[in-house]
């Protein structure tokens, strides 16, 4: 997606893909194959590009470093990504600045024994009560690395197999879960999109509705914390910040520093997509309107349904769809893979949530269990 | 943009490309460097699709019907394209049909003398009087391929170096220039965005405004008259027809069977983008909606200025215009040359066409002088 916009601005992209068929390849001018953490495949792509930049956060930060220290210019830059890194880092950075985090406590595994361990769950657990939630500092993504914990037995099975930092957090009870897409220059000029409401499935984000059952107070509220989060961040790009709403307010769970899935509405559903605006922001360039274009805006995500068909066989029947936008990836189909989205704009929020759910089942995405859906979505 | 769209469709892209450099190459999946007049290279291209289609009506017409005959896909086909290359021929059809036409005598250069050609112009002068218009049947586009002629010494000029069959065409005098873009599927489902008035320079478009100052009435009536030709063409794809408004009401002037600057606008304007609904069409799966998701919108081209500055060393310039939806097409820069376009959606059409211009001079595009542009473009 961000390979359309580039071409949309002229801009020629050159990608460092795992492999020759990852998708992003058929829309870049050139490919590299090879990895991130390899210092030669990394200063390849610097040597064909202006500006480095990335679609996740599975980098090597010393790596970024060094090339950075060499001149490449690289958005966002290491200190950025490595808030969305580590989420220990992140956690005591925002507790510094004031911004509100769940409760959690910090497990080093490699300096602590079973005793020591069994004591910060135990006095964690009597102090923020149980279920706690154990999330790995590093390497999670969709769900991944995250495991509640009901007591001291699940916890004890959960940290067995891990090293490194544990974050050890309170079971937050969630009204809502809400997330803003904010964009920011190096040079500090920051914009935002209006926060949506997201629902999220065994951690995996489901649909997005903008804005949602959201109040319009919610809303504001943030907007104000992303761009406070991007501004500490020193973002450079956009940057997608997490938010649980909770009965005390809001406060942050997760950040990305990246184009994010909260995001994908905005590509039909406000006047500059995040994908634009990210280009925009890691060249330097002006950033575009991020205002909706429409009052209401769904968006639902497309995962590979049991039987393995690749939703490009069931176009005809997502297409059928009044207003439907239908994003696919050209991942290759796996029960349970993210391989597209759908949008749905409009003036209704229970009209485009239902169409939307409407294409995305057409499509061969399995309905969620633990989801609600719109009336009259078959 | 074709392979912007087919991006977000999760459809691979090939192109059959005159050179490697061709902007188009960035956003293939894959790349055939040839020329659609050589077999081997139009058959190279058609056996990597399921099916074959087009940017432009620069093909030859035997080698598409030999391929179709061997069951390749190819849309749109012959008979359309032949529409669209031939304008003596779709001057017939038309007339055939009853569509409405400028007057119009065709030469055929090789079967006439001297005087055979002088008593055709000579008679039409008479009839429709002078100026009248001349027009190569075949290889004009962005006017090229056309001449006014003041007088018999002019029309003998112009047709010196001439072969083929030339149209001698009535001089029409024009309210204001539309086009309707209709998207057709080869089972015959068509739909059509509004029509727009265009402003053309020199035969070369230079701004499209939506509705721009149409009565409902002729928005309408543009419509069905753009149904009627794409149903008579058979077309598959997308096809533009540039009409006239005259006091006497629209005719038909030129046809495109492709994606056509005078549907740029749909990109952001409308719920389904011109080059979307063409690769629906083509690949005959339903067809998007295609009314605007604005009130007003405005495109206005950018040209190669006389410095012959890449727009895109100013794109922190066009960029810094609120909403400007700007689009760089990736071509080397030169005067004169269409290097891309702006569009503005909004609410009011003198807003949306002045902050479309500032963008495109901002760009570097340089100001027509044969076009009053709006206050406090500056």
């Amino acid at each position: 997606m961000a390979g359309e916009a580039a071409s949309t601005l002229g801009l020629s992209m050159a990608v460092l893909a795992e492999s020759p068929t990852d998708a992003a390849c058929d829309v870049a001018a050139e490919v590299i194959v090879g990895s991130p953490h390899v210092e030669g495949a990394l200063r390849s792509l610097a040597e064909r590009c202006d500006v480095v930049t990335f679609d996740h956060e599975l980098v090597d930060l010393s790596l970024i470093t060094l090339l950075a220290s060499e001149g490449v210019r690289i958005h966002p830059g290491a200190d950025t990504l490595a808030l969305a890194v580590d989420k220990v880092h992140m956690r005591a950075v925002f507790v510094g600045a004031g911004i509100p985090v769940p409760a959690h406590a910090v497990l080093d595994l490699a300096h602590l024994d079973q005793s020591g361990m069994e004591d910060v769950l135990t006095s964690f657990g009597r102090e923020h009560g149980w279920p706690l939630v154990l999330k790995a500092a590093r390497g999670g993504y969709d769900g991944k690395g995250v495991w509640p914990a009901d007591d001291l037995a699940q916890a004890r099975a959960v940290l067995a197999p891990l090293t490194g930092h544990v974050l050890v957090e309170e079971h937050v009870e969630i009204e809502a879960e809400v997330a803003v897409m904010v964009a920011r220059r190096p040079s500090g000029e920051t914009v935002s999109w209006p926060a949506v409401e997201t629902a999220q499935v065994g951690g995996v984000c489901r649909e997005v509705l903008v804005p949602g059952r959201l109040p319009a107070a919610v809303v504001e509220e943030a907007a104000e914390l992303g761009r406070h989060v991007a501004d500490l961040a020193g973002a450079a790009g956009v940057m997608a910040v997490e938010l649980f709403l909770t009965s005390e307010g809001l406060m942050v769970n997760e950040i990305a520093t990246r184009p994010h899935n909260s995001g994908h509405w905005t590509i039909e559903g406000a006047i500059t997509s995040q994908f634009e605006n990210h280009l925009r922001a890691v060249l330097d360039l002006p950033l575009g309107a991020t205002r909706p274009s429409h009052p209401q805006v769904a968006s639902v995500n497309v995962f590979g349904g049991a039987s393995g068909a690749d939703p490009a066989g069931l176009l005809p029947h997502g297409l059928a769809i009044e207003g439907a936008h239908v994003h696919l990836y050209g991942k290759g189909a796996r029960p349970g893979r993210k391989l597209g989205h759908v949008t749905v704009c409009g003036g209704d929020p229970e009209d485009v949530r239902a169409r939307a759910w409407k294409a995305a089942l057409a499509l061969g995405s399995p309905r969620p269990d633990a989801l609600s859906l719109p009336d009259g979505v078959a």
